[in-house]
């Protein structure tokens, strides 16, 4: 349940609801106080209130509107909020900002390498990308990585090699934090962070960067096998802890087939849309991790209605010290680009034309 | 392995190679003997070969070309033939013919009812479907239902009117058989004999297919949960039967999240352009199961490169007698042709683009 | 729905009411006519009957009861008959008959090659598994093989010999059926009827195991991703057509980790127990396709209830035709046998146990 | 690859040795330094030496041994170590120690609540669980929930009344820990840590809980859709980090079928005392999430060679704060237990025939 708070109720009265609201919820039934867009809003779980708990909430004041979704998430559904977020990345006193989802017509194109490596290796590759016509830098400082003797990533070495890269490029930096402890960290110098498909539902971290993240973009990867409500309720974890600002980030679910690395579900994207108001990014990278099928994927991405996509691009992907198998080069991106800018034309020549229809 | 026969070999010679291939073979190792293309062929499991008698072979006057794929599958693979397949579909005495795959331009567009239900529904849907600017109708006269009680089809009743809507709307008619018996008949009737999911590895219907259905085209829709290697065998069972004018049709495989009916797995359709010359066709209707889906996941399944689309449509979806919860409205139809056109274009424009380059 | 006809009835009474039903249910929407232990019963969709037409059913002289099971499956729920159903195997004339479910004590073992290959490994194998406590003999004649060039099975040749080692052994055969064509020249030679994973949704199949397999009992493997419904639809397929003989069998489902061939689902067999009363027999050869893993799951499978099993053996599992790599030997056999019978002593001893206290 | 130190090494050549060690790997690729049994170990990844840098290593004084396992987890493999690892949990000074694993006979059983809800809940519970059998408490007091808005567990003052319920029963404690910050407070509570299901890849925690957890053993779960070869190389992050006493416990994985929660994987526990040394634990309650299945799966667990089972029981399931649908009863518990016992008499009994055969 949502209840949206009067923007003109007084601090006593604002302090009354909150006292009755967690009174009703109970002992460690946790209730989200946050602002989305103009509303402040206060979200708990419905199950707990009964009618009379409902009713002596609705006579408060302080209250504007009640809002019941009928799905387990709610401040991200689109029940609450109909129109699509748009997401302000960057600040124009470090890059160029970029805005992703909302009413803005260009997709977004965060590229780089899977990990940064060096800084020859991140320097050439942030050129190459922004010359390629991206316009955020993907790269990884700090690694999740299957095996303990693996390349963990260069850390907060990395970081800041990332934040040069963004100096030099003018792009915006996303990269991912794996632990709750390094949020404040990794928000020092990313400007969207990252949070892997292994943790979705690490929830100490979710509201450790809705939390303490001060507000930086959070881009959310799909978990390896999550449904897609799991998926929105982890994203309502950080929303819910205070950061509004969540992107998704469809990249493949396990499978069967291990003809490819993940089993790309773009059907989730035009479903995400009627279910959610944030935007979605789509990684063909990971999806496929096969390099050959990048190009296509990511077109077929950009007509599954993605607000963006994320891709791994090395200058030469046979050597990449991670995930070169899955990697292009700075001429595929760019065509990449390309096609995805005619392709958006289209589609939105052809939603006006079924409009006046 | 495939042993390509020399068109110049006189019947002796010919014997002679298929009798010493079946021998080496041994019992119940079958060999295929099949026309693709100009070639004649003979396919064999290299498995039960030994070095000796792989020389014998070589040493035979029929010999044209010996071709060893390292794939589990032959005759379908790209490697035994690198040009697409094109298959004609109808004949242009009773319709008007389609191409699907090879070089042409313009991806077919398979539409109609999932189910034949009377004859006023199907003429109203195939004269709507046609106008919508469809080249194929689809229409189910045999029904494979999960449960037994559930409608069945209309059965032979249901060809004819498939015929009937043919010859008035000049469009060429798919329909599914179900069992080996039923081939000759449903192939009197049908352009295109389909092969549902659930048959996908029903050998004796897939040989049935191959042998007994006068070479009509077959459609061979993906099993609920196959891989693509498993895929392939079962086209290659068409095709070492004798019938090599197949076309695959992936509609989604079965996956963990309720909110689809399947998972729809486009990243197959540049796989299996890489590995097969066979055209695929992708079904966003049963992939989905989902109305509002359709429309997004077919202009995704044109933008990862499918040879054309099959649909359901009805006229009238909340009254359908199958599958209503995913039929769209020939208005709809008439959107998507519309934007599959524009996005082959850009395709077409943007590979001309980069081989520019 | 499932209508009890009222034993007492005359023709007349009984014609009227089928009349009746058939109209109400219309066109091409199936009634089900067939006998379940004592009761004969008319079983149709209850979706089709509105108040009225349910209202006149009830009024039928012939009518002893109407049962509405809440499940899309009827005649083989539990809710239908309570009682779980024992199957008589094998004619005494023939060989030793075994009783498969119902309140026996003792677990069937099935076990053999996979394919039947020559009448001395038959022959050897069968004496073995006889002499190790096998009660039933398993042999694939008819083979369904993912690649078509890989051996199919004896075919007819393969049925004698089944039916020469149930001479000399006493012990009834199981054997696959792969066509609709086949089903009674199987039925002459086998003692159950075995319907493949990849044919559990081959419907005409079902249908004529029910109708044409002269009551033969049918073991019903589970498909290769089915669900729990699904498989007991396809059950229910058989039992409508007329042959309540059905045994279920759990062989694995799909999965994601190729460790092993499939992912054994023990925990359906509790579940099915709650849900129908047909015997279930689970294949750890199957699931698992690692000979070392066999003897165990054959354990697990006992402990979580199962009727019995069926197992792949080998006199010498490295030179097997087909499926060595997970066919164990005669001995590993006689192990398995003797830890099932102690195994369901004990689970016989804890619920009288249970039921004490 | 693992280096065993030779213990007659002096500090000299050990410094040596890992000297030559970190430099040959590199930056930023881990090496391991730890003590499995008696043997003080150095692991890192096979890949990154050359035969020269391997040379080199092999000729330093401090080497007793080189092993190079063909897996890709190393410490944890039975290749390294062939002899099962028994786990001592508890301190004698405040709970009745138990061993997990080794050549002990009885399974352990760990049962209670899914959370800690109040003192009353949980001293009743433990006494009851108590008598019924069980050896261990398991009890949530931070619980990973999917949303936001559910109890979220008691939080410190879970761990001690977990800690209260210890004193009272002697049975030690296992609960969950879900960030690295928290495991010296919950280790100085706890008797075994927890890794639940979702954060079976989280690296931060498991490396968190391999070196500051003080050696208390640790129960990592199983992902929700892990491969083998991921759950074992988690383990080895725990192992590599420092401690050597890790526990499996697999509770099922996602599936396809909605009928149960998950789809346990019974042929993992064979299969994992193939490829480890590590004692593996069964959930039946989140593996099936139906309390009437849980006593058959805790059954065919046993049988299928778990070294104990961990079970929600609730003395009220209905009235549970959190997966009351999936908990057991205390006279359920009872039979469990007792069955148990008989099963790994039957086992041993059989066991010890079959090699005596």
């Amino acid at each position: 349940m949502i209840i949206v708070i009067d923007a003109q109720a007084n601090q006593d009265e604002r302090a009354a609801l909150l006292a009755l609201v967690e009174q009703v919820a109970g002992q460690r039934r946790p209730v989200a106080t946050t602002c989305i867009g103009e509303s402040e809003v206060i979200a708990i779980d419905q199950a707990v209130l009964d009618t009379q708990a409902l009713e002596a909430i609705r006579c408060q004041p302080a209250v504007a509107q009640i809002l019941t979704p009928t799905t387990p998430y709610q401040l991200v559904s689109r029940h609450f909020k109909a129109s699509p977020s748009s997401i302000v990345v960057g600040d124009a006193r470090h890059c160029d900002p970029v805005v992703i989802g909302g009413e803005q017509a260009m997709p977004v194109i965060m590229a780089g390498p899977c990990a940064v490596e060096s800084r020859e290796q991140l320097l050439e590759t942030a050129r190459a990308v922004k010359e390629a016509g991206a316009t955020v830098l993907r790269g990884g400082a700090f690694k999740p990585r299957t095996s303990p003797y693996q390349f963990q990533g260069l850390g907060i070495e990395g970081l800041r090699l990332l934040a040069e890269a963004r100096q030099e490029t003018g792009l915006p930096v996303i990269t991912e934090v794996m632990e709750p402890e390094m949020v404040e960290v990794v928000a020092d110098y990313a400007d969207i962070l990252q949070i892997g498909a292994r943790n979705m539902q690490n929830f100490p971290l979710l509201q450790a960067v809705g939390r303490r993240g001060r507000g930086k973009p959070v881009m959310l990867k799909r978990g390896l096998s999550a449904t897609i409500d799991e998926w929105l309720l982890a994203a309502e974890y950080i929303v819910a802890a205070g950061n509004p600002n969540v992107i998704l980030c469809e990249r493949g679910v396990r499978s069967f087939d291990p003809q490819t690395r993940n089993l790309l579900d773009l059907a989730c994207v035009p479903l995400l849309h009627e279910l959610t108001h944030l935007p979605v990014i789509v990684d063909p990278s990971h999806a496929t991790g096969r390099r050959e099928l990048v190009p296509t994927m990511a077109r077929a991405g950009i007509a599954a209605g993605a607000e963006g996509l994320i891709l791994e691009v090395h200058p030469d992907p046979n050597s990449a010290l991670c995930d070169g198998r899955q990697s292009i080069t700075p001429a595929e991106l760019r065509t990449i680009v390309h096609e995805a800018r005619l392709m958006v034309q289209i589609m939105q020549d052809a939603d006006r034309l079924s409009q006046v229809a």
